[in-house]
């Protein structure tokens, strides 16, 4: 204990804070360093073609040879979906329980990364040392079964991360929350809480995943046909009390869409799902049974413009139609900014003559949060009494209201730490203070490139999207710069071509003129050249159209 | 009344069924078209570039001569904001109330119109004749003031449109609804119904915007230092509530941001507004008052970019900064497809630390919708009474839900007609049925531009936003095709060239050598010579980098 003077606990994100998504944190002590989940997040609006995002890992590259491993909460994609892409360059072990394990393999194995990738599987008790730190895990509550909160026994003391939680007192398949274990945490004393932040702005408590299961069965007797069930393809607890609505009134089920296949393909052979013997039924044989006997789960519960309830409500899945009469249950929340691309499949769905059970779980009775509310949190920060406290895993907001209930159950201001990724927070000898920052940032993965789009091609991509482009040829002498061919314009998404003759035969004119007029006056520096037909022609345009295209001149001399 | 037998009644929609926005609606009787309500709708997200929608009005200008005038229930964009271009082609008289003319009359004069517009004013007492058919107006109440239904006498009966509405029992201004007409004009029989569907998902009444003022009040009695409440411009309403919770707690008052301005003077010399003496400072001033003494009344509520709260929470608004411990009111729900920029402006008010109430209405009480919930809509339709239904106003689930309602309350399935923009409803003898659509669509206004944005240029943008554009530029021998300069290949948007030189240097080879291999195969017209540059250099980029990009061969003869 004679290096507590010397050292200390940094404790940061690489993504997770200040939005949803990506999640990364890391503790350090010394030459130790725990990464704590390695999560994607979806691309903002502004991100155009991007697929996926994940956080910058330099700082873990730089010292790849103190990261001890990556302890991961829960199988969710914000959680685990930068795996595939980090262990590539940060060959590390990668602990989780079993249903977590599962699905990373998954993802491994597509990824080609699974021989090579050393997997440990824990539970709830296990313990793992990792260098100066020993991690313990406690169970919760949360969306996916298998979820676990970390706790780091570290020399300076306990650090706590609660993963993704709520207090579910009547949870699915009876797994209950380690409420001993986390109580046991708060009276060993707590050192620094890090806790989830998603639902810090939603007061009271989220309801149990019991209480959805309650609703299916009723709508599920009451259908008079088939009953179409959209969700995360990573509830299981939701895809379980499908199950027993199933099994309750008579239906056989069958899986469409990929993501939904896998999981519960995964979730049940690791016995995670129990599904009764013949209830499983291909999509192929749908049609041959009673429209009343039949449960579709699908994927799709977004709105996912290729997802398999899309694809129904537009009568273009290949396997299985949704008809008249038929009831759709959307059990599921739109994630902030899909609410549109769910309201359009909802209209789909109403068109084709569907009964749609679909909004805000508090009217439609088929959803609730993985998250705890307000109370759920303060309960949690009332049972680890933390020392200090960093709200993570939500956007600013979230962090900043969670900050407030931990002021509202007594924990001081000034031992609330609110970070972006990249701040630490250093404690050393039991005071915690503001440390230096480390590299962090997104990197967007479009295809198959890692890294290669950045600032410069999604500002040409976002100026593109907006008025197109021309593009301005023309070929000079070598000898005196007259113009020998063009100047030619091509169009793409600026006008139609068609019904803007005159304006392209006017454009054509200002160039051909801009250029006349530079060779008079001996002007004949290619850069100069082009710049001056992009000013020309831009500032035509602009007083023509209001619209500002992309100018590209391509000047060639014969 | 012979003409009964042999002429109809025609009802339908250019727009505001199956969307939100544009909303225009058409009642027709022989030769004489009532048009009601001439709205914009702003661009969805797949409508790159564009700036506004409004609706195809081909079938009015086919039929000028008979288009009697357009009534205008209120002064909101989707229903005034289509105007400016619709009269250019269509000049035809404008009926409104007071508020609705005045802020019409702003619109058309920045688009030089105001001249030769003929505008009409009336009030809820007023009783137009158009050819057949006499219009008569109702109070509702609304998020404006001034908001009237209308009802249309014509030879076959009444057709009545509620305009947009909710039943605020205890209205701001004490602008009751117009109970007693309502009840009147069902006693004497309506023929038609058109009913605002805004909010038929929502359950229960809509609060009173009464309840918003006790709130505010109670916010700004709290508040240490200055407060900024942000809401639509046209809330005129709020803004009283806003202007009266100043004057009881002693603060003066500002107001930023253009349309706001506008909207206050608007309303205050039309005596909608009224302004204690003294309240309103000029921006400039806010900084000589003691903090707890400011309101600062603001454009924002959406989080929109270039708005004045965005601009402040960003410290670079000119004249008004907001400082650590002001309050910041969002007084407004996010308009679906906004949330994240509201989110996005909340988390940046909080960064400068900001006090911030936002959320929905429910959670921070500065808030009320303008539509009534399902309750309200069930009263409407009672009070009515109508023979038949045609639910308006609102996307297709909307309008569903309003029929699920309408046929709650007693109205047969057959009678309930859910149409899309184009659909005729025709009513002769009493008897309704489905008529022969007319043409109808989305006109997409870009900058100064008309309609000269399509599905080829969208989809254009489209494509170059997702991995944006490759221009080949290769000069081939007259003689005998051979390469005399290029391959050059000019990428924008797709990838870092710096980063990706192997990658392009080797798409330089596959087009020199696919051009070699066609010289020696004697395939030379142009045409084709692109299609194969295009083919061979995309299939490799994709196998490279899963990305499409728009490739552009330029090929050129010299």
């Amino acid at each position: 204990m004679s290096k507590k003077n010397i050292d200390k606990v940094s404790i940061f994100a690489l993504g997770g804070v200040g939005e949803i998504g990506k999640n990364m944190y890391v503790v350090q002590y010394a030459n130790d360093i725990v990464v704590i989940d390695s999560g994607l997040k979806f691309p903002e609006e502004d991100m155009l073609g991007i697929d996926i995002v994940i956080p910058d890992i330099t700082y873990l590259t730089e010292n790849r040879d103190k990261v001890r491993g990556i302890l991961i909460t829960h199988g969710h994609e914000d959680h685990i979906g930068g795996l595939p892409y980090i262990l590539r360059t940060l060959n590390v072990p990668v602990y989780g329980t079993k249903l977590t394990l599962g699905l990373i393999e998954g993802k491994l194995k597509e990824a080609n990364l699974l021989g090579e990738t050393k997997r440990i599987l824990i539970n709830s008790d296990s313990e793992v040392q990792l260098g100066s730190m020993k991690a313990t895990f406690f169970k919760t509550n949360h969306s996916i079964p298998d979820s676990v909160g970390v706790c780091l026994d570290t020399p300076e003391g306990l650090v706590v991360h609660t993963g993704d939680f709520k207090f579910d007192q009547t949870p699915v398949n009876d797994q209950y929350a380690d409420l001993h274990k986390m109580a046991h945490l708060g009276s060993r004393g707590v050192l620094a809480l890090l806790s989830d932040s998603t639902n810090a702005e939603r007061p009271g408590y989220t309801g149990s995943e019991r209480t959805v299961g309650v609703e299916l069965e009723e709508v599920f007797r009451k259908a008079k046909q088939r009953v179409v069930v959209a969700t995360f393809a990573s509830n299981v607890h939701r895809i379980q009390q499908v199950i027993n609505a199933a099994e309750a009134t008579r239906r056989k089920m069958t899986v469409i869409g990929r993501s939904m296949v896998n999981v519960v393909n995964i979730a049940s052979e690791l016995g995670y799902l129990h599904i009764p013997d013949g209830m499983l039924i291909e999509p192929e044989e749908v049609n041959k049974l009673a429209a009343d006997r039949v449960v579709i789960l699908s994927t799709g519960s977004q709105g996912e413009p290729m997802s398999a309830l899309t694809r129904m409500a537009r009568a273009n899945h290949r396997k299985v139609d949704i008809l008249p009469g038929d009831t759709v249950v959307i059990a599921a929340t739109p994630i902030p900014g899909n609410e549109r691309y769910v309201g359009r499949t909802v209209d789909e769905l109403f068109r084709i003559g569907a009964n749609v059970i679909y909004g805000p779980g508090s009217v439609s009775g088929v959803h609730v949060s993985g998250h705890g509310s307000q109370e759920e949190l303060k309960l949690m920060l009332n049972m680890m009494k933390p020392k200090y406290f960093i709200p993570i895993h939500g956007e600013y907001r979230m962090l900043r209201q969670h900050a407030l209930l931990a002021e509202s159950v007594g924990i001081d201001r000034e031992d609330i730490f609110i970070v972006d990724i990249g701040d630490t927070v250093e404690i050393q000898g039991g005071i915690a203070r503001r440390g230096p920052r480390v590299p962090c940032g997104n990197v967007l993965i479009d295809g198959l490139g890692v890294g290669d789009v950045g600032n410069i091609v999604l500002r040409d991509r976002k100026l593109l999207s907006q008025d197109g482009i021309l593009v301005v040829v023309v070929t000079l002498s070598k000898q005196d710069g007259t113009i020998m061919s063009g100047p030619d314009i091509i169009s793409r998404g600026f006008v139609y071509v068609r019904e803007s003759e005159g304006l392209l035969d006017e454009a054509n004119r200002i160039v051909s003129s801009t250029l006349n007029r530079l060779m008079t006056e001996n002007v004949n520096e290619w850069a100069s050249l082009k710049t001056h037909v992009k000013d020309a022609l831009g500032r035509f345009l602009y007083e023509q159209t209001r619209r500002r295209p992309m100018i590209l001149p391509i000047i060639m001399e014969v």
